[in-house]
């Protein structure tokens, strides 16, 4: 077995479809010096037990304990990551309040290295400790700051994908914060890259440079056009926001007389590597040219509980071929946990099948086919993650990264509520995605590294 | 100072009103021998320093360490106690389903005392921990069982009130989880309310018996007459589900041609020791009749967007002058934690204030005036819930009983994320009530007891 890095033993859950959980009993899992599933054995094969055997005294074999189980890692679609020093406060404003009093004086105060460091140290570990093995972050116009949360992602293990960002529009930005001017914008923004990818020679899980324009109505058409181009010369990923809300979508109709999804595309900005945040207002017409383009959502329904006026409709927009993911959208959302956000995506989707205003008769309130299942919340914040980012990550299967959590349904003072030592595997799936709390991931893995550990 | 039981120093939150929150930064909190808050000593009082050198050598003197705040312990006014073992299982299905092929079933077990305690011992314990001092309890239709739950109540030191289901309509119930006959039903009810209040002479903080029909539809004419007048000959507590959902509604508005609301104040089930679960449904008639008897609804967010149809008009009702309090609904919930209800409250009021469907135009989407605030939600899970129960819990204030949590916002693996030793505390208070796990919830405390500590 000295040809394998690791192997595990253990009952491990993952999406067999976007509807469908797949229950791998007490399977032995073969993680090899890539980091990659490279083989996984169910107990019916016939050489498990001489498997088993082999490998099971080895120092590289981990043996989960009774009631714990094997989720993939989640990947966060959406995180603002210098706005984590505000995680939770200020949601009661309106929007230019929360932007102008605390968002944008925030933002502007990582030109503070060491404050930076501070906070962006403290927010990937917080991921990895909530089950996150791959965020993609917005971080600020900074280019040096911008650099330091890659290098911390690296470092700390976790798969960053990082975007400097972009705003350069003098009237939407503060003087106090803002790209100096489209030139500087777009020369900062290529450095960024360039110095992200050299990173990326050196780090096994990968980091990943994200051409980040904040969104249409902070940026010149000049500046979103380079940036297009920019993405192009270095295939890189693309993330922006785009029509998140009333005000949004029609400050970008007005100025650019379509849809944003539709100037996004002129700009460039649509591809298989692009991932727009929130979209709740794409009409069919976008959301095909999404598909088309292989755009993902990054749908992120506590933020938009807040922000966006509106539900995401996830499930016709999945129907309608959009890869979908799963976003805290920090700090909008309030959460640093894909746990919260899942459980939210389903009972928004139930509060958009059915309304919400009692006062309108049932057959007015609602809209009939909206909700979706824990299943499918789990996809999005799984396989549908990294569909979303076009890599191979979000399934416990082969060829696939070893990135998962390791979850303990029995740890002392946040056991969850089995009472059944032969409860059935799905209902267990179900107790977990509900009842999980931090301190029940016990391990954390990326890339066949073990990047969080609690004893 | 032996005379008080304990002394703490330490900065608490507590509602103010319902839309303030008051902040006592480094009070002193003098606790008498009947667990109640005697005197609370400002800084700046011209005894403080006296009183502070006096008492800080003793043994039931606590200093809270940097970091550590004080918070009302949270009431939680709807738990079935038994739908513990279920918690966020079969949450996709309809209600018809769920409660025949998941609720009932389960509730049926309650008939065997060993499984009982072993269910009840983890949910009183798992809510301790989770900041809950108070629980209104559903408990079975057994009587037993459910005199196991206060008994265990009574032993943990929670206070609980507890209620023996009482579902006696044989077309609404299956054969298999009924009471026998409506005659059955109140004697075991009345045996069930006296035992209780025996038992409640020997408990420090209290256990309560609760007249408990499930809900109209389950019961018939007969019982719930007669648990009217057994609520009123013993003084109890009342509880029920009230307009849930439109098959709730409907089904009552055809039955007794009236709202549960008018149907239950008939059946002498209104009163201010009463506490209504859901009300989405009440309309201004049925919430001015709550107002006038003193009558709480119990707002269950989570709950609401799985089984309601809709989200509580809260600002509508509080506004009218309902008391108004936070319940998990376990398991109709999916979570033990009422931060999590809080957090739902405040999202689900934006949900109904903005609407949720974006097809529609912003001005016909939602209902404007809906939204509540943190601080609002904070307040029904607190000041609100001691009102509803109309007992003196839920406020860090003079002749309150002291039912606190000691939050610690720099515990290891679960820091909050606050960067700046100067942050204005009422920020502080927000990101606590958005970011809490259980296990930053160091101590729990109730009628002066400590109940709950991790180390
Ligand atoms: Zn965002
Ligand atoms: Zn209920």
């Amino acid at each position: 077995m000295n040809n394998h890095s690791e192997i595990f033993l253990g009952t491990a859950f993952s999406s067999r479809s976007p509807k469908e959980i797949a229950i791998c009993k007490d399977y032995l899992f073969f993680i090899n010096a890539e980091g990659v599933i490279e083989r996984m054995v169910a107990p019916d094969h016939a050489e498990y037990q001489q498997l088993l055997r082999t490998c099971e005294n080895a120092e590289n074999f981990h043996r989960l304990a009774d009631g714990q189980y094997i989720l993939p890692g989640f990947i966060d679609l959406h995180v603002h990551a210098p706005q984590w020093a505000q995680s939770g406060t200020a949601l009661d404003l309106p929007l230019y309040d929360w932007l102008h009093e605390y968002t944008f004086p925030l933002e502007a105060k990582y030109a503070d290295l060491s404050f930076a460091k501070n906070v962006y140290e403290d927010l990937v570990g917080t991921l990895l400790a909530n089950g996150t093995t791959t965020a993609l972050y917005f971080a600020t116009i900074h280019k040096e700051a911008s650099m330091l949360l890659a290098e911390i992602c690296a470092e700390r293990g976790q798969r960053g994908l990082v975007g400097k960002v972009v705003a350069d529009d003098t009237e939407q930005n503060p003087p106090y914060y803002r790209d100096a001017d489209s030139k500087t914008a777009l020369e900062d923004t290529e450095a960024f890259i360039l110095a992200v990818k050299k990173l990326a020679k050196k780090v096994k899980q990968g980091v990943y440079p994200v051409v980040t324009p904040r969104f249409i109505p902070s940026c010149t058409d000049e500046v979103l056009k380079g940036l297009g181009e920019l993405a192009a010369k270095h295939n890189t990923h693309i993330q922006s926001h785009c029509s998140e809300s009333d005000w949004a979508h029609q400050h970008v109709l007005e100025r650019c007389d379509k849809h944003d999804a539709f100037a996004l595309h002129d700009f460039g900005l649509l591809s298989d590597k692009a991932i727009m945040a929130h979209c709740n207002f794409l009409d069919n017409e976008d959301a095909a040219l999404f598909a088309e383009t292989g755009t993902a959502i990054s749908h992120c329904p506590l933020s938009n509980a807040y922000f966006a006026n509106s539900v995401l409709p996830a499930a016709r927009f999945k129907a309608l071929g959009v890869d979908i993911g799963l976003g805290t959208d920090i700090s909008a959302g309030g959460t640093a946990s894909l746990y919260d956000n899942a459980k939210q995506a389903v009972a928004s989707s139930r509060m958009l099948e059915d309304g919400v205003d009692p006062a309108l008769p049932a057959e007015r309130r609602g809209v009939p086919g909206s909700r979706i299942t824990m299943n499918e919340a789990f996809y999005f914040a799984t396989a549908g993650g990294g569909e979303s980012l076009s890599l191979p990550i979000g399934r416990i299967e082969k060829n696939y990264a070893w990135d998962v959590q390791i979850v303990d349904t029995k740890v002392k003072n946040a056991k969850l509520p089995i009472f059944d030592s032969n409860e059935d595997l799905y209902d267990i799936f179900q107790k977990i995605m509900y009842n999980v709390r931090p301190e029940n991931i016990r391990q954390v893995w990326v890339q066949g590294e073990k990047v969080h550990e609690r004893n």
